[in-house]
């Protein structure tokens, strides 16, 4: 739907004169070029609500009656998960679509057909694919809402979200801080997606990874016309005693056409209680998750640990975003 | 069960005295065979019902504390969230069982131990089995009603009802309309138990085939005894003039010797825009999904094509059916 | 969590003085050893009100709002299906993850962080895992209850549970009972776990078995310790006449070094009825299931085969121990 069919829609059957709110109502959510500062503003408030309802009554019925058709082409325990628990805590139902068989989106078959299938049965679709632009396809194709959890090398704007929301709710504000970026920053879509909701803000980016995992000169140069100040570096040691939020991601011993090579920088980027020294107190440490290794267990229950509340701030944003785009936040 | 015993406990438990109603109380789904033109009426009517319920609230608690076991054998998405968002829209619950082993039912174990373990847990059972047979099995050994989501290259009975329903419903009636069938008529269950069911009313059958894959004698022949006019035709050209539903399915490479032969047939029996310029403004074109092909997308937004509009027929019969055999419609 | 921070904690947050159910709220389950005489006697008591409930009203709001998470990282239809149910039965709703790939716990990375993650989403969590002691692993970093659902050569308590709740059901009492166990006495799970909770009462008990698959020693030292008076046998004939409670296992092939000491054996615990007639009229015959032949299906219509009930007590104990855990019983 187009957006001034989907307000014009939203205004007449949302019972409340909301334009802010309505402004979600029915629409896909692709990527997070689609936010504005607003946009941010208003999910994030009611991330928080939904947080405060947890806390209080655990679930409750504002999607009673409604159906999420939870589309995994390819596993994600995590994030199926977190969807899942986000719909059921509204009180609306689920269609687990966990087996289906891989097929290529570029066919042009399957995809809009399994789509024009489950719109009729569901309310909101959310899927995960593997392959970039899949959700925009699906998008194309479906008069319910697509909420994109992953298409590939493409976009997963809901963990972007998640985590923007784990900074503002940790820290209290994005604007000033210093965010260094560690790891796999060439592959890593979460890094990417994150990157560019901070160019919205005023903040200091470091990139630290080795260097064949780079930050993609592309992004360097847009977040540059945006006015964002970014330095790249090989070790953490100069980037960590001024960084507000360390955003660590896996390094893929893959990526390395030598073993050896990856055995010599895996383990710079290994955060444990020592390095942690070297950081302010008042900071916090993230992960996409899974983590193998790249943060020590020793660490976790250091306050400045925040990749397991990270998780939990998924949760109430996946339940705004489902409120939303049903018209019923 | 037996019969008589269901409608007598029927009449105890029910708190109408909906006769026809009642009598599908606790019954198996197993045959498209069992069913009468007033059965047939019943349920349609009753699916009717519950689309216009779906149309006005979406939801609602007509089998609130009802579970259905969703036991597949083999994937199909299509069926299996079909049931699922049935069961969901009616207010019940859903156990999904689908990572069972391939066990042969003909040792004569694991299917009838597996369903009186479900029966235990669950209200109504749905089975999909690759073994002809399967649902008569499982239902001999259940109290619960068993429906049948297809057994093998034995019956799918909900497929031919919602696509029964479909004609209905797209055309209003289905006495004197003229039905062409297309593609793999040898081993496509669905256009077996589509005849058959058709068979009950005055209609007129084209089967369009490749020779390799015409119509068996047996279906012919009964429906012949029947009165029914049945012509075969090797193109489409003859028969789609005066064709009230085209109904198409898929030809399968896998089923020719020789990859030539297939080539050669498998163009003649595509649906496009083009070749539907022969056929009559008003009248729909069918097809039970998942299409390879044998549909142009490029078909997709005619008013005609009516093969999406038909899944949602099938979630409305399915959820009519559990209504219907858990004594509540 | 410690017992006294529990106790104190529900407490105060039960609307209720029952100190003995309040002794369950916020514990894990994880081993049959962790349960006095009187503990069992108290989740029985709550088992046979949840059978009053489902035989009344079939499923009942008591946990409506509450998410389980039903973590399997093996497959077990019967076992997942069977929480599953109990959950719904109870007006809550489940997160299935049945797709998890085997991660080594022993690595000490995946399931703590699995279960950290899953623990933002749900209120109880159920495990099957392959690997020993994985169940007390996610226990230690859980907030939220664990339920062992079986960790490989473990546990299986929930298992024992409902064993012990089918002879106090079907026999009325378990005092002065004769059990013979029969079968793989060796490696089986059930039999060791059963034996355990046997042993707090006055039994006495036979073991039927392959030379191969004997009881442990260790167990028989233990249970000799405790007074539990114990015979092993190679043949049923000695035992079965003075039998009240026949507790049959799968013998399996891969056991055996050599087919043919297989062949040789497996015949010997065959229950038949043509067996059976050397047993009491009263007395009942159970097993864990799956069974592949070590119980003729020609003897399931005995009154006296009980495993069938046996699934169904295991519906009932789930049922109590998911309430109890969740300090709503």
């Amino acid at each position: 739907m187009s957006l001034s069919n989907i307000q014009q829609s939203a205004s007449q059957h949302l019972p409340f004169g909301d334009q802010r709110g309505a402004r979600f109502y029915g629409t896909d959510i692709l990527s997070v070029n689609q936010f504005s500062k607003e946009d941010l503003a208003y999910i994030f408030g009611v991330a928080v609500e939904m947080r405060e309802m947890v806390a209080r009554v655990g679930t409750f019925d504002l999607l009673k009656g409604k159906i999420l058709a939870n589309l995994f082409y390819e596993p994600s325990t995590r994030t199926s998960s977190s969807f899942t628990a986000a719909m059921e805590r509204l009180g609306g139902s689920v269609i687990p679509i966990h087996e289906v068989k891989y097929s290529s989106v570029s066919k042009g078959e399957t995809l809009p057909d399994t789509i024009r299938t489950l719109e009729c049965y569901a309310d909101v679709i959310v899927l995960r694919h593997p392959e970039k632009g899949a959700s925009a396809i699906a998008a194309k194709y479906s008069k319910k809402p697509i909420l994109n959890a992953g298409d590939g090398v493409g976009e997963h704007p809901t963990q972007a979200l998640l985590d923007l929301l784990t900074i503002l709710e940790e820290l209290g504000n994005v604007e000033n801080l210093t965010v260094t970026m560690v790891g796999d920053l060439k592959y890593g879509r979460t890094v990417h997606s994150l990157s560019q909701l901070l160019s919205l803000y005023n903040v200091k980016l470091h990139y630290v990874s080795p260097d064949i995992l780079r930050m993609p000169p592309e992004i360097i140069e847009e977040l540059n016309q945006k006015g964002i100040s970014q330095t790249e570096h090989s070790t953490l040691e100069q980037a960590l005693p001024e960084t507000d939020v360390l955003y660590v991601t896996r390094v893929q011993k893959e990526r390395f056409d030598n073993p050896e090579d990856y055995e010599k920088v895996a383990g710079a980027f290994i955060i444990d209680p020592e390095i942690m020294k070297a950081a302010k107190k008042k900071m916090i440490v993230m992960h996409p998750l899974p983590r193998v290794g790249e943060i020590s267990m020793d660490f976790d229950d250091d306050s400045r640990a925040a990749y397991f509340r990270q998780m939990e701030y998924g949760l109430f944003v996946r339940m705004a975003l489902l409120a939303l785009v049903l018209g019923k936040a």
